[in-house]
């Protein structure tokens, strides 16, 4: 089949790998309606050294069960599921606890033996425990919007969840792309009276707008922390979600805060040490968020996709086929576009 | 009157200082019947630069009241009543929220023309918002233990809170101080399956175990890492009290903190960043604590005070009269005493 690799920084390309194949009695094969790209991916895209190995990508995708391992229950052939990022066994004490993504017996796709998911199929680990079925036809208009509960969608949610955004909340969110707007539309999917989006790509901030941003603010930096206080008559938000993962974009998150708040961090860190000296112990600052374990929130969003409650799919604003994955990391690294979704 | 002032490490004195005196409509003039020295004044000691000009010390008091201002309700001459370690209003936004520590209108002892808790008398800004009256006499043998609502039972209390601390929660406490035994006790009231008390010095380690530690652990750095999770199955525990402060404490708690677990501080930061890079992000590690805002939690805790339920006042192991607060300071320092009981 074919699949997408990376070889180093803006290096991504796509060849021909093995067939993917039951190997655990645990395992299904997948075969990929929908993938796409990955906030996440453009770290390597940008930074990785150049290897002649390449690198399975992709960890976002849903599609057909084309094969089962004995021991999957739950699931058979032909059913339509979506796969979180990580796969789970779901019994695990951790996963009991809702933390798939610690599960003892999980792991990542496009590593150790295992598909990543932007390609043609991928076998998946832990089937029973990972994949949720989807009630929906092949060709719903609904498929983007239930892959963003692979990743996405999942992770807003998880960053709203875990700064404790409910009504009369007021949250700021860091940052306008896709986990940033999904944020978005999380807290207003929780009711939050006010979501302050931070943001520069007005036609980002606008989708923000739709998804539920009460007020939109580009300037960045000290300037950014500035108008967030202002808006907040010079207190900041209870609830921070930063959805970058940069040194700056930490210190703006701890720049609005209001004492006794909370930052929640999505974005995947680039940076090694958080400022989180006396100021912020004196300010009873609490630093939250992390890896969303997926898998735990499906079951509660689903309902409101199906329903059309919540669009989170309107990330999506470009569509590419597998042979042009690469175009579609480019276009996501260079801004063009704000979420490539891949049609193997 | 006589106070304690703080020349530079090491340069404690008792002085004569000008007698307090009613200067706004809101202050009270307490006469302290007790005062105490915190961990948090053994920093200053161990490093303070000399200087010409004396800081005032303490914040942890309690006593009688001896005069008020016209604005002042809820209390009258001749009350006795304990100080939380910050002044504040108790009615501005953050009050309201139980934030007494960031009170728009608050402040701390010993700066600013308000005396510190260290001497003969205080005036206490915002008395009715701060103070809370005490039903016991001045001869009561409860009054130790009612001191530390000032703070430390109190700070121990809000660790605990934060961390999220009940029935059926595991709970690692870093540091055998009178702050980390105090956060043994408040956990054990809480109803902790689990203590797990990181400490070497054994004498504190016994008080903890009558506090409710399960567990003691001697060992440090790595080492005390590694015997913590084999404690609990290599997982570490869901809370964690850093009662230290020190950056190889923190990088003891995030060490002993499980998947999704919180390391909440207690401890007088003297790091300026947490390492909470890619590692605690995909762990789903939070960061919690503070300052405590004991104003928030004196009802909460007076009653099992006061029958005996607790007994938090076992953390002093050693009384001085005022002229001798240079010498419990140097006792605290040397670790000869615990935690230093101050009759002026």
């Amino acid at each position: 089949m074919r699949a997408t690799l990376m070889y180093g920084a803006g290096d991504v390309r796509v060849e021909d790998v093995p067939d993917p194949k039951i190997q655990q009695p645990t395992d299904a094969v997948v075969r990929v309606l929908l993938s796409c790209v990955c906030g996440s991916d453009l770290w390597p895209y940008g930074s990785m050294p150049a290897a002649e190995k390449g690198r399975r990508m992709g960890h976002e995708f849903l599609g057909v069960v084309e094969d089962i391992g004995p021991e999957v229950s739950g699931l058979g052939r032909g059913d339509l599921v979506v796969a979180p990022f990580v796969w789970a066994d779901n019994t695990c004490e951790f996963c009991r606890e809702g933390l798939h993504t610690s599960c003892l017996n999980g792991g990542r796709y496009g590593s150790d033996g295992v598909d990543g998911g932007q390609g043609e199929a991928v076998r998946v680990p832990q089937a029973s425990g990972t994949l949720v079925k989807l009630p929906v036809a092949e060709d719903s208009a609904l498929l983007p919007g239930l892959l963003t509960l692979s990743d996405v969608f999942s992770t807003g949610h998880h960053g709203v969840v875990k700064a404790g955004v409910g009504p009369r909340t007021a949250v700021t969110v860091i940052g306008d792309g896709a986990v940033g707007l999904s944020a978005v539309l999380a807290a207003e999917r929780l009711g939050a009276e006010r979501i302050i989006l931070m943001g520069r790509h007005t036609d980002r901030t606008d989708l923000g707008r739709e998804f539920g941003a009460t007020d939109v603010v580009a300037e960045r930096g000290d300037e950014g922390v500035a108008k967030v206080r202002e808006l907040t008559g010079g207190a900041g938000t209870h609830a921070v979600i930063e959805c970058v993962g940069a040194e700056q974009s930490m210190h703006t998150a701890l720049g609005v805060v209001r004492d006794g708040g909370v930052v929640s961090r999505l974005g995947v860190s680039q940076y090694t040490e958080v400022p989180m000296g006396f100021d912020t112990l004196m300010r009873n600052i609490t630093l939250t968020g992390g890896a969303a374990p997926a898998r735990a929130y499906i079951e509660e969003l689903l309902p409101d996709v199906l329903d059309g409650t919540v669009e989170p799919g309107r990330v999506f604003d470009r569509t590419v086929g597998l042979a042009d994955t690469p175009e579609g990391y480019r276009a996501m690294a260079e801004r063009e576009a704000l979420k490539v979704l891949i049609r193997p």
